[in-house]
């Protein structure tokens, strides 16, 4: 294995399973050349004229697909942990003898964790994909004969759409389709509001399976993904566990510190005078970021304030906002509660998106750089104002990138993180894998207050005056080490890469190395 | 100039301004290879963060695209008679000095007879696209200096796809749009409904330019065009004449001879047993074809049948079966007239398509095959049942192809033409240019009684006992002959192609050739 020092001072693999890679080049500074993925012209000749593409059996449509050794199979996670298809169509491939699959999800799951069985068995030979859990664990651990690939949901439709990964066959989980291969997500038991992570692997797979629950007469409108991408229909009794696709339940925190984190982010899109008449804000799924939304939704009443757009991953409390009038859109790109799904079912303005619209770097520009701010969170952050959310301090793999990498695009980036948890410091030095360059964040709050970016001197003018403690990082860095002290670095093989971490430009930023010792 | 004969039995050119085409090999039989067109990737590094594209004027989009002598522009024909922006387009155009550009709109009308002085002073060199009235009269004389080239709908969007049209920069007239690109013609002084036939000119062209009279905040939702496929965008005063681009009027033939022939369509469909639950169909915009709407309709109520569809081109007849729950559906292609946008805009079922899900022959099957019957016109149909969309008896070029091709594939084909017209025969012998291959066309209804094709033995049985007089194409032609005599050949200079037909496929299926002597 070769390595190379990348524009962020990051030793980087020169290849990844086999392909050569090239290194990150700084923000903004890779030039991509050449012509989008163009997949085969195919014929109506081919296709039933009463458009009548069911098959019996999700083994039969992989076989009439051409499935073969090697070859690359994709699906999309909106069915989230209750996704129990994934695991149906690894045991139709094995069934039918087939070895040395790349699994291409959007992301995986803990439900996923039975797939580690077919890694051992030889049916997948690695997966690229974000590996939330145990598969991320299975890789730190080094067992996986692959390496991984870990994109943002704007990397992936790029790296399909460029060519840099080739899908032979498509499966997409469909809560609601049609005999044609429309379908949707608004409806149906496995209902989880919207396709957009499927639609890259739609438009440029090789062949595409459409596997669903609720099969109706066409059209199925509206048609997320078109049946005219669409090679073969199956009909299953069961997609998952609904209760387990949206969760039903939002929980703000109860934490007082992470209620003041909240509470300080909000203040300070307020001071900052981001929070203005038709301006426009993205937080994410977890209880920070929830209670973030409730104190700025306040804000915005008591200030007279709306909102042009704000973007989801939706929830109730977004959904409250739409309904309320205090926003024009709900521009989502995945629902996260039955409210999120109800709502986008009936409400025009609760609009889907999908990596294309929003995140693809590799686009006429993107929805993700035209969001006023936009609240995340990270595992770590560094005094360079680096940020990691795939790995703990240990160096294990355990999350995705998500849409984070794209959202760092926003006018005013906003990481809302604790100093520690449980001990173990969240501000660090050096932060264990770089997955965000300190130039694309702005503003880190924590309950200690909050540091931005020098890079940021307007928004440094602007909040001059904030309540909100404004302070140096390297200052909350350092009363971080006075508390935790200096953590042991982790245990990693530093010559044994377990995957790669992407930039939005499918350039390598990073990679997470093999634990030792596990 | 070359000739070939084609599986048709027609004469065709094995060139086209210069590129070598496949002639007419049978349908269903020409079998396409290689991949789809495949544009070059972007980046958002070159596209404003801020998702503002708009630029000062239609000449320095152009001018900022790149345009030279020799290039493609693209063009939609959604403001129908209406639209006044081609013609500043290429006003445009000459200003910058550019020459000899291909005009590929997806139809051109009267309103654009303008253009002819662009033929003329060497700003345009050709058309290819259908040529409605005054351009299609100026090719038939000889004056274009390239060849026209007809192509359906969805033959459009399959030679865009398929990368046998490269276009330049692609025009979109928007009668709302965001700066960021992102429109659509639900709302706005042009308000035509929908911009489906600018799709694939939005996905494939190198740059693409929005020009729009209705310039709101982002987002434009829903975004029929993508602002991710968008280069820059124009702010205009006015893009057409309102009146002329939903006429506000439909207006039923009063003719009892095209009422009776409407009359006879919806019998010959209830007695064929297509008029049942569930089942679907699709009628042009002509007066014949409203009035048969109205005839089935009232059959419909009367047996108590909905249909799971109706096709539009969409008008107020097809909205007062959709508003008196008729049919769950309009999947529509167009709006003809201001019912058809209030409903595409208010209700959710009446659905926006676009020559990729309904027409393209090059697709993973196509909505056109999926619907049970279609009624249709014609200039001329023969004894073979061929038909003539595009040409009068006197070879004269005066209509576009649209849609007409690519509804042949529909369960059950049905022209329904007048014996003759102005004493000139609509019933002949040999159609003077072939646009609908008579395998594909199942049954002719005439004032005089239906025929319908041999190859139907089905239809045939179904309609033993019909009311409506079921005869030969034979007896139908010979009694026309009776009336009109037999018609003197067009003069055409059969040496000096004018405009090449394509057939759904792309092949040649058939050309006009110059009127002698006009």
């Amino acid at each position: 294995m070769k390595f190379v020092e990348n524009a962020a001072g990051r030793r980087v693999p020169e290849e990844v399973n086999g392909r050569r890679e090239t290194p990150f080049q700084g923000v903004g500074k890779f030039r991509p050349e050449g012509t989008k993925a163009k997949p085969p012209i195919r014929t109506c000749a081919d296709y039933p004229a009463d458009g009548n593409k069911v098959v019996g059996s999700l083994e039969e449509a992989l076989r009439k697909c051409g499935l073969e050794d090697g070859m690359t199979i994709s699906t999309h996670h909106h069915l989230r942990n209750g996704d129990e298809l994934t695991e149906k169509i690894f045991d139709a491939a094995h069934s039918l003898g087939v070895k040395d699959l790349r699994w291409f999800p959007s992301a995986s799951f803990p439900c996923h964790a039975n797939l580690v069985s077919r890694l051992e068995d030889g049916t997948i030979h690695h997966i690229e994909g974000s590996m939330n859990g145990p598969l991320g664990g299975y890789a730190s651990e080094g067992k996986m004969r692959g390496m991984g690939v870990l994109r943002s949901h704007g990397g992936r439709y790029q790296a399909v759409q460029d060519g840099e990964v080739h899908i032979d066959v498509a499966v997409i989980a469909a809560p609601t389709a049609d005999p044609f291969g429309d379908a949707h997500g608004l409806e149906g038991d496995a209902a989880c509001g919207l396709l957009g992570f499927a639609l890259a692997d739609s438009e440029y797979a090789d062949r595409v399976i459409v596997v669903t629950d609720n099969l109706v007469p066409f059209p199925c409108v509206p048609w997320q993904i078109q049946g005219n991408n669409v090679d073969y229909v199956v009909h299953v009794d069961s997609l998952g566990d609904a209760s387990k696709i949206v969760s039903g339940t939002t929980q703000i925190t109860r934490s007082p510190d992470r209620l003041l984190i909240a509470r300080y982010v909000a203040q300070f899109i307020e001071d900052a005078g981001i929070m203005k008449e038709g301006f426009s804000f993205q937080a994410g799924a977890g209880g920070t970021s929830l209670a973030f939304a409730i104190y700025l939704k306040e804000r915005m009443k008591a200030a007279g304030v709306k909102a042009r757009f704000v973007r989801g991953g939706s929830n109730k409390y977004l959904v409250e906002m739409l309904e309320e009038g205090l926003t024009d859109y709900i521009l989502d790109g995945q629902t996260f509660d039955l409210d999120g799904v109800r709502s986008m079912r009936e409400n025009p303005r609760h609009v889907n998106t999908s990596p294309f619209t929003s995140y693809n770097y590799h686009g006429k520009g993107a929805f993700a750089s035209m969001v006023d701010a936009v609240v995340l969170g990270a595992t770590e952050v560094d005094v360079n104002f680096n940020a990691n959310v795939v790995t703990h301090s240990d160096g294990y793999l355990l999350h995705g990138i998500g849409g984070w990498q794209n959202c760092l695009a926003s006018g005013c980036t906003i990481l809302a993180i604790p100093s520690f948890r449980d001990r173990i410091p969240v501000l660090v030095e050096d932060v264990t894998t770089l997955v965000g360059p300190g130039e694309t964040i702005d503003v880190i709050v924590t309950e200690r207050g909050a540091a931005i970016n020098p890079r940021r001197q307007d928004l440094l003018d602007a909040t001059n005056n904030s309540s909100v403690p404004i302070r140096t990082i390297e200052s909350l860095f350092e009363e971080t080490r006075a508390i935790c002290g200096t953590p042991e670095p982790p245990a990693l093989d530093r010559d044994t890469p377990i995957a790669a971490i992407k930039w939005v430009d499918g350039t390598i930023l990073d990679a997470a190395y093999k634990a030792v010792g596990a």
